[in-house]
């Protein structure tokens, strides 16, 4: 493994006690090539999306899985887009979180988008506590993915995410480095409480 | 406090190991009615959604916390739909969920909905760490809440989030508690990955 020390531990500096789970999660672009995914690992964060809350239980959500190395990957990588092309296809393993927006039946699931978000939250989570780490994107084409897995138009594509373990910060781009090591900033809580 | 042995403790047979918060984390619906929210265990909670990612930092959540007691209060639990109005207003503070779901210069924020699922899992996380448990309610009227906090048409109220400690089961009426300990369940991991 290689010298991580400046990109492992960036704990955001909350004003209320957080969960270090919560608040040393961060989005790396540095990831490690050559190491394969730790299936038990994954596995785990798979299984903490599934528990994750959703509306009447509807669990409107699907994982596209794929390894380093297979062909899966390889179609991932190529609908990925811009900067992201350049860093993401280095984690161990790309998932793509899907949303199921209708039922087979036609009927909306209007909380998809939410609660797709609820569950790569809890797979966010579960990864970083067992040391993987993750990071979502928004940018790929979407139409691509959903062309190669033959997924129905109710299933959309809505995010990739990297995930894998920490890699050589100087592995990356000038540009990518300093992205990787400003600081994490957040607006202040008072303007994200509308009423208290 | 009241009896809680049969709800307080509801891990879920997870299939592969996950934290005792996510495997422990549930929606309860009998909460107690006289304790007032903890504002400690509440500003980490929200501390925690504020530090959740979101697409290009957007951040676009907001919520609106209001405390058992308030007009505020009141004014979310008449927007609360069917079988919520019987038993959320019971919680110590009930929580709206708003998505931002364009910029004030009109440009869309494609990821709203999602990153808002996010950060509401991340409160939901840190709130069940903390001994408050969190019911999220698709079931209210979002737009009786948009008009009396006065929100923009870019704001959507999504979720409204009951968030207390657990209260006495028998509090509940027969069909609510048949429901509060039913078996907790998902769909095999098998169902939700697509490709693997």
């Amino acid at each position: 493994m290689s010298d991580t020390t400046l990109t492992a531990d960036r704990l955001a500096q909350t004003s209320s006690p957080v969960l270090d789970v919560l608040a040393g999660r961060w989005s790396p672009r540095a990831y490690d090539m050559d190491a394969p995914i730790d299936e038990t690992k994954l596995a785990s964060a798979l299984e903490a999306a599934r528990w994750s809350p959703s509306a009447n239980n509807s669990q409107p959500w699907r994982f596209i899985v794929a390894r380093r190395g297979t062909e899966a990957h390889r179609v991932l990588v190529d609908a990925l887009m811009g900067f992201n092309k350049e860093w993401a296809g280095s984690a161990a393993a790309l998932i793509v979180a899907v949303a199921e927006t209708s039922a087979a039946d036609g009927t909306p699931i209007r909380w998809a988008a939410y609660d797709l978000g609820q569950a790569v939250a809890h797979l966010s989570v579960q990864a970083h506590h067992d040391g993987l780490y993750v990071h979502q994107m928004g940018g790929f084409d979407a139409e691509a993915v959903r062309a190669a897995f033959d997924l129905e138009e109710r299933f959309v594509p809505m995010t990739a995410i990297a995930l894998g373990e920490l890699g050589d910060l100087s592995a990356l781009s000038e540009p990518l480095q300093q992205r990787e090591t400003a600081p994490r900033v957040r607006r202040p809580l008072d303007e994200i409480v509308i009423a208290a």
